[in-house]
């Protein structure tokens, strides 16, 4: 019998290569289901942190489905995320708290558990226990609390809900970890760019999005420590136009978020995406070239829905 | 503030008419979040049926939401049977259990449950289960009961799941009925083609797919006797030749399912549609003009794929 393939979105973050690892060590474990989870595309070092520290293998890399495979797709709904040729494969199953793209049909009814949650973990440690399966290894708690961490800044971004921080709490019990002083180490991992080009850099994190007619690329850099990457604002600003040019954009943002502070930097590279910035966050660049969001930490609640509206109003 | 619209697809059947109205019930009376069931469209014997039995109103037709509204969908993510205007107003969640249409994106993340089950209700009952509010009052049961037994043609449809089946008795304990009883009477109700006119009874549970490049209507009549219909068969082909023709469609099917015999005979007005029923479904219309489909009861799980696999392969 083939075997389910778990993986999320590509390039993965914590939450995409942790819920799958836990989901898919779930369904062959407790549910009868043989499942093995993948990434798609290179762990940051964020992630790679968290795999060590709970001694968790890295996921097999995964390049391509077939309509051979039968997939489970965590953290993502949008077709622009997904590994090639997921369109030809069978989804079983698809558990996420972004908002609906609209772009994935099925040939058959299928299992979708969307939340308006800060983490897709938080979603898979409820269904797990839903299902009557809340005895899990100290490291599967771990590897979903680290990404309840991750995608909330540590409860602190607004897309943290009660059901993120209880869950956190449960798994931090379970996992025998202090939230404090883990997360720390967890993010001191993630600040660490050495080795990094600035291109890399610039997507560490990042996503691509339709803003009316445009393409724009809206990039995150989640960090303990700005300095170490504003002080490379230029080599940034040349790799920004490079992947522009390289990708067809209509626009590309980048925000340091100060992980500590709660707040981001942005910096972009051309002038008409400087006046659209300032419109979309009614804020200035300064002389340093830099936009300071006091609070703005969340793509998804904060980022995109400002950008888009001043995309879309043109 | 703005009460939720909760309402499920157009035309209307007993699932899609029931399911609202507990689940506005669960919001408004459990989950502190005022909400209103509507319907939108006709209601069919079955469910008038359904609801005197039980006692409880007819709920409102609505024919348009503005955006000013918030939504809740119930029993279909298809945008081609919802409410016109469903685009402009806030979806803020969708319970179903049909295939993903991948035609319906949202400005932010929000609730959708879709699960491989033969009805929402049994959805809609998990979830109230699920945040501890399995107390509820007997025409609430009965009618969720109502939409499993309808759905799943009394658990003898392939769509049928334990859960659904797990469901549906323990409803049918708080309703105090008896299944068998209950269902008879259901189904003679709906069985009852007094007062309508052919093309009526034609849309009486019909929906419209895209097939390939081709727009085709199903329609089903589920019945005990199927005899009354099939007397009728010279003037629903008439029928469904005008609807063809009003409609732009390029093909239309009446499966006229004997619930009781859990069979189907299909009929179809043109030489070009009966030739790809012969090969969607490997058999012959006789000399009656109708084919005989022994245990060919689910548009999902059968008439649909099966005339989807044989549009699509031309």
């Amino acid at each position: 019998m083939n075997m389910l393939k778990v993986f999320g979105h590509t390039p993965p973050d914590t939450d995409t290569i942790c819920a799958p690892i836990v989901y898919a060590w779930h369904l062959s474990q407790k549910m009868n289901t043989p499942a093995k989870a993948y990434r798609v595309g290179e762990l940051n070092k964020e992630t790679k942190f968290v795999l060590d520290y709970f001694g968790v293998e890295v996921p097999e890399n995964l390049t391509e489905v077939t309509d051979e495979d039968k997939i489970v797709i965590i953290d993502t709904n949008n077709p622009e995320e997904l590994i090639k040729g997921f369109d030809n494969a069978e989804i079983v199953e698809i558990i996420d708290h972004h908002k609906l793209v609209g772009g994935i049909s099925t040939a058959q009814p299928i299992k979708i558990t969307i939340r308006t949650y800060g983490c897709s973990a938080t979603i898979v440690w409820q269904i797990m226990k839903g299902e009557g399966h809340e005895q899990i290894p100290t490291s599967m708690a771990g590897l979903l609390l680290s990404a309840i961490l991750s995608d909330t800044l540590k409860f602190s971004s607004p897309t943290t809900t009660d059901a993120d921080i209880e869950s956190a709490k449960e798994l931090a019990l379970i996992a025998d970890v202090n939230i404090d002083e883990y997360a720390k180490q967890m993010f001191d991992a993630k600040s660490n760019l050495d080795g990094y080009t600035p291109e890399e850099i610039v997507k560490i994190d990042s996503k691509v999005f339709d803003m009316g007619d445009n393409k724009v690329r809206v990039s995150v850099l989640e960090t303990t420590n700005p300095d170490v990457a504003l002080s490379m604002q230029s080599a940034l600003e040349e790799a920004m136009k490079n992947i522009m040019n390289k990708d067809g954009l209509d626009g590309i943002y980048l925000f340091v978020v100060d992980i500590i502070k709660n707040e981001s930097t942005l910096i972009t590279s051309e002038a008409a995406e400087k006046e659209i910035a300032e419109r979309a966050f009614g804020a200035k660049f300064e002389g340093d070239s830099r936009m300071k969001l006091s609070g703005v930490v969340s793509r998804k609640k904060q980022m995109v829905p400002n950008l888009e509206k001043t995309y879309t109003s043109n």
